[in-house]
């Protein structure tokens, strides 16, 4: 028998023999033409030549390390796209996420330049969005303070008129209202779109956007006034200045409010903004993409974990009884605990571009012409004022993205360290690269909106809709509210157990579940966890629902079929999870129970077989995995093996404090 | 009204008044005597004295700093000892724990002395443990390899006797067989316990423990045939040098086999060990500790988090309908993310002191004589062969701590994440803590046995248990598997909402559902899932029983009502979250879950006045916390911003990057 280094290998190829689909019709169906294939390949290549855009040491860098280091690489990244004339966005982005980490130009392309583009009126846009495209400025999007940060209207920030000079005063009256967190704001940007309380003539006018110098453009060092710095390490984004800023009485002149909508005549007079709407769509946008940062990260993590699953011998299997240990992915817990992330990760991407789509479908009935594949910031131009008779799908959106979000920011967080668990030490080590996209992920679940603000959100539109249910949307597919047409008090009619592998039987228990949920919850209104369940009821429900749409679509029969069980495996395992709840009022019998109990396990060994092909079917790269344990070879012994040489207290055989500190203990008394 | 900033101390105050119990009575049932306190203090306040012992920059550093900084602390912590002559075992770990992080001389005294002690026999112990103790030899303890951790029986380094020279040949034969993880390893020891498989004439003669040289006692330079080094940045125990061995031919002494137990003769004659039951004792004391380790890290975290939820105003809960913002801690999701944390910390605490207790006892009855306060892993000494006609409360003991090894490192490292998240951004940055606590403590559930290892251990004795009941243990307290006789068949008493707030209905819910699920499992053996979920149930009936007994017999009136109230939060809790389980054959019927429901949302108002007593409790200070966020005395924003001036790139206001990266970016086009 060959040694475990050469074994690993033979069984992830002992895997990929067993799969019933082609993984190429996979992987088409996830990335898109075999042009744009072949063009990601070509950018790939570009990446992987570049000496500093090729880095890969985060891992060893601190955070003032990894910020400087992404300096190099933000003037890299910059230079390559103009070396090879790339300008299409989603060219850029994909060259952008295979960094590996965030650059502190992140806010400047992905919020700054946006939002100067959608909130400054014309003959603003015409003077600074060319400054800030050129880089002539940079900007960060300065919004939460040390004491606010979901809560926008608790910002404390001044902005106060001076009719006489025709400026606005910036000021930061208390401790807490220092801006904290912006990425960029700390070291990078010499700009700020600040948001701030505008008062003129002792009126409290509402939160409003300024742009502020906060750098001298030549040296580079603080304006006056202007107290700005880095807030310090965090677990993820270390490669950012995440930043604080406090203004002293500073003084900018009047033009340089952001006027595309509020403005502010130059004798005080203050002319209101048309409507708050607009915020509400950039929300959206932003929420939407977040679906699609779920599936990124959560496809990355499952296919090292099932990877190394396959590779990785350990232990024998209950009822095993050989010499030869079996792999990991033999144990039915190892299953259990990976299989259902899989179908997370195709879940999310379903769901994603379902969002996405009834996204520019709106975009398009409202008469916008918006490249969806521009930055999620870039949005609700020119709609402006001819929505609002589509507000009912705005809202359906609105409220069902934001329960999404807080959902699957929550089972991708979990499920990442879930993954990582499964793969006992090795998880654990830097090495697995699990930590790394860990460390950048698990922000979503609390940066743009906490699950608690979200859910409030999606619960009280939930409410409001029950009470006031509305005609159904005339595209099936766009109606994200059709659980509200379903029977609350029905049985589930599964009188066999093999009826709840059927579709119906299985969407019809998540549409009854968040049905009572929000009855509950509008019986109960006073309890936050009652609004809580509503809200995951019904994003679990359109999950499922998306997610399926997306199965049954796929025209190649051997991958449906076996997507088709992926979906079956996902309903059922969150049956099983929140089995309470689905047999409230008995709706799932206590027999019907066991069936989806045994139901579950019985599909595990039928989607072994194809699990590696399935997270094959992603594909991702090596180079974009950058993980010693997910390797498509399965080399993962001499791979964790090269990563240690790598290790900078590996450069000498003694290390520098051995002389100064262990020899002084080894001559004396512990 | 005074600003945000200063209002955080006056909330925390308020809610101090709110108590209906005295914090100090709970302080005295937790660390212990005013004696012990006030030695406490006094060590306290000598560590942070020490100008290096009271570092607390860890977070600004990468590995290498780290644990390059880690061997200073390693010579200033002995040289503390020393200094104030402090021999006491417990003191110096509590001293130990103040450093916030691990040393590289760690397993060197947890494992690598406590080993030779327990293994190597009379005239051996006279030789090297001086040395060690003495620090003339620095070691490490290298059991686990690359291809193999928790299946110790798949060990590949081989210990070959060649009788000419009386020397064993240790051999890393294949790539897989190289020492991974082992701590202190990597750059710090000079000698290691290393385990290998020992070959006689050929024969195979099982695992076993050698002490091997490995780098020279002057230069510090790896011996001939040694490769050592560090395996790399991982996410915790960056301070600590985890490293790699591997052996080529390597001669060490016939007396460098460890031979208490199994020996070799010098014409290469081997002698078997007695048993092999040993190993068994040192695991289940080590289990034992980590649950020690999990209340401490949960109570930690879960005080920080609470605190900063009650002086942290934010939005309006719902039906608030003032201007004024609430304290986070005023909504329900946030009390019911939090209070079943600090249950599961005190009930963590009971559980581990309850088991604690049982292994003392055992080993007094076995006339043992050991100091239970020393390491964990000192331990069966003087005890072999009495003990063998003690198995059964072993065996009991043994599975009962591996599975409650397995809840609680996954019940606390899920926790820890979800008091995170609670804190929002806050909780995400380095000043809170909250990440540093995590990444040392998350480790846990992976080392000493991954979960789904554990589970089977566990499941498996439990399910000989049910074949072969044996008698009860005569002392009840000692009975860790009473459940095996509830009555299986019997349905839920309880016929009002309130009967599901008694503990006898509580406990037998858990006993029902644990011996429910191994009668499942023993039906369909096959499925590891069912023999996790009696694993679990077993666990956590145990689990509440301890939490109970340690509720029930505290003597204080007001302290005993509120720790009971906690208690019965955390079972409904736990019922909520499994209620499926409880629902099987319809123990609970529907309306009882609804009652459940019901009872958990009532408990909260009522917890709440002494939420922030309840965390006091726990008697953690300031520098043990280390926490901006999780401040005595709420005065959060001030020391996020203290926090803030630190950062290393904050020492500039330009970044040396600036000019060589950025500006070229600024006279460019993006």
């Amino acid at each position: 028998m060959p040694e475990l280094a050469d074994l690993a290998p033979l069984l992830l190829q002992k895997e990929r023999a067993t799969a019933t689909f082609d993984v190429a019709t996979c992987i088409n169906l996830v990335l898109g033409s075999k042009e744009w294939q072949g063009r990601m390949d070509h950018l790939r290549g570009l990446v992987m030549e570049d000496p500093v855009l090729n880095d890969r040491d985060m891992i060893y860098r601190n955070h003032k390390e990894r910020y400087e280091f992404a300096l190099a690489k933000s003037n890299a990244f910059v230079k390559l796209l103009q070396k090879h004339s790339i300008t299409k966005p989603d060219e850029q982005q994909f060259i952008y996420y295979l960094l590996g980490e965030p650059l502190p130009i992140d806010v400047h392309r992905s919020m700054f330049i946006p939002t100067l583009e959608t909130q400054m009126d014309e003959e603003q846009r015409a003077y600074w969005v060319p400054l800030a495209r050129e880089a002539k400025i940079l900007g960060a999007y300065a919004q939460t303070e040390l004491g606010h940060g979901s809560n926008v209207q608790g910002i404390e920030t001044t902005a106060v008129y001076d009719p006489a000079t025709q400026e606005f005063v910036l000021h930061s009256p208390t401790l807490t209202s220092r801006k904290w967190w912006p990425g960029g704001l700390g070291k990078t940007a010499n700009h700020a779109v600040v948001h701030a309380r505008l008062t003129l003539d002792g009126k409290d006018r509402g939160v409003q956007a300024f742009l502020v110098p906060l750098r001298d453009p030549k040296t580079h060092t603080p304006l006056p006034g202007i107290d700005v710095g880095d807030i310090g390490p965090k677990i993820g984004f270390q490669s950012v200045d995440n930043g604080y800023c406090a203004f002293t009485n500073v003084r900018i002149p009047r033009r340089n409010m952001l006027m595309r909508f509020a403005k502010v005549l130059p004798n005080g007079e203050f002319v209101k903004p048309p409507s708050d709407r607009l915020v509400y769509f950039t929300m959206v946008r932003v929420r939407v993409f977040i679906t699609y940062v779920c599936y990124r990260y959560m496809s990355f993590v499952v296919t090292i974990a099932t990877r190394f699953s396959a590779a990785r011998l350990q232990g024998f299997a209950p009822g095993s009884k050989g010499k030869v240990e079996v792999p990991v992915l033999s144990y039915e817990n190892q299953q259990l605990t990976l299989f259902p992330l899989i179908a997370l990760s195709y879940g999310a991407m379903f769901t994603s571009r379902r969002l996405q789509g009834i996204y520019d479908t709106m975009l398009s009935q409202l008469g916008g012409s918006m490249d969806a594949s521009t930055c999620p910031f870039t949005c609700c131009i020119m709609i402006f004022g001819v929505f609002l008779d589509k507000l009912d799908l705005l809202n359906q959106l609105h409220a069902t993205s934001s329960g999404l979000k807080a959902l699957l920011t929550t089972e991708v967080g979990d499920g990442m360290e879930r993954a990582r668990r499964a793969c006992g030490g090795h998880g654990f080590s830097a090495s697995s690269n699990i930590p790394h996209l860990m460390q950048e992920f698990i922000g979503a679940c609390t940066y743009e909106g906490t699950f608690d603000v979200l859910v409030q959100q999606h619960g009280a539109s939930l409410l409001k809709r029950l009470a006031k249910p509305g005609p159904a949307q005339p595209n099936s597919a766009m109606d994200l509210f059709s659980f509200l047409r379903a029977d609350a008090t029905a049985k589930c009619a599964a009188t066999t157990p093999a009826q709840l592998l059927e579709p119906d039987v299985l969407l019809r228990a998540f549409q009854v579940r968040a049905l009572k949920a929000l009855q509950h919850a509008a019986r109960n209104r006073a309890s936050m966890h009652g609004i809580t369940r509503a809200s995951m009821g019904h994003a679990e429900s359109v999950f499922l629902q998306c997610f399926f749409d997306g199965v049954i679509a796929i025209t190649d029969g051997p991958l449906r079929a076996v997507m088709l069980q992926l979906w079956q495996l996902y309903a059922l395992w969150r049956i099983t999870l929140h089995l309470g709840e689905f047999r409230a009022d008995d709706y799932l019998s206590a027999t019907q129970a066991t069936w989806v109990q045994e139901a579950l396990l019985a599909l595990l060994p039928q989607i072994r077989p194809n699990a590696i092909a399935l997270v094959d079917g992603f594909g991702l790269t090596d180079f974009e995995l950058n993980s010693a344990i997910g390797r498509y070879d399965g080399d993962v012994y001499r791979a964790l093996i090269a990563r240690a040489a790598n290790e900078p207290l590996n450069r000498t055989d003694v290390v520098d404090g051995y002389h100064k500190y262990l020899q002084p203990i080894l001559a004396s008394k512990l």
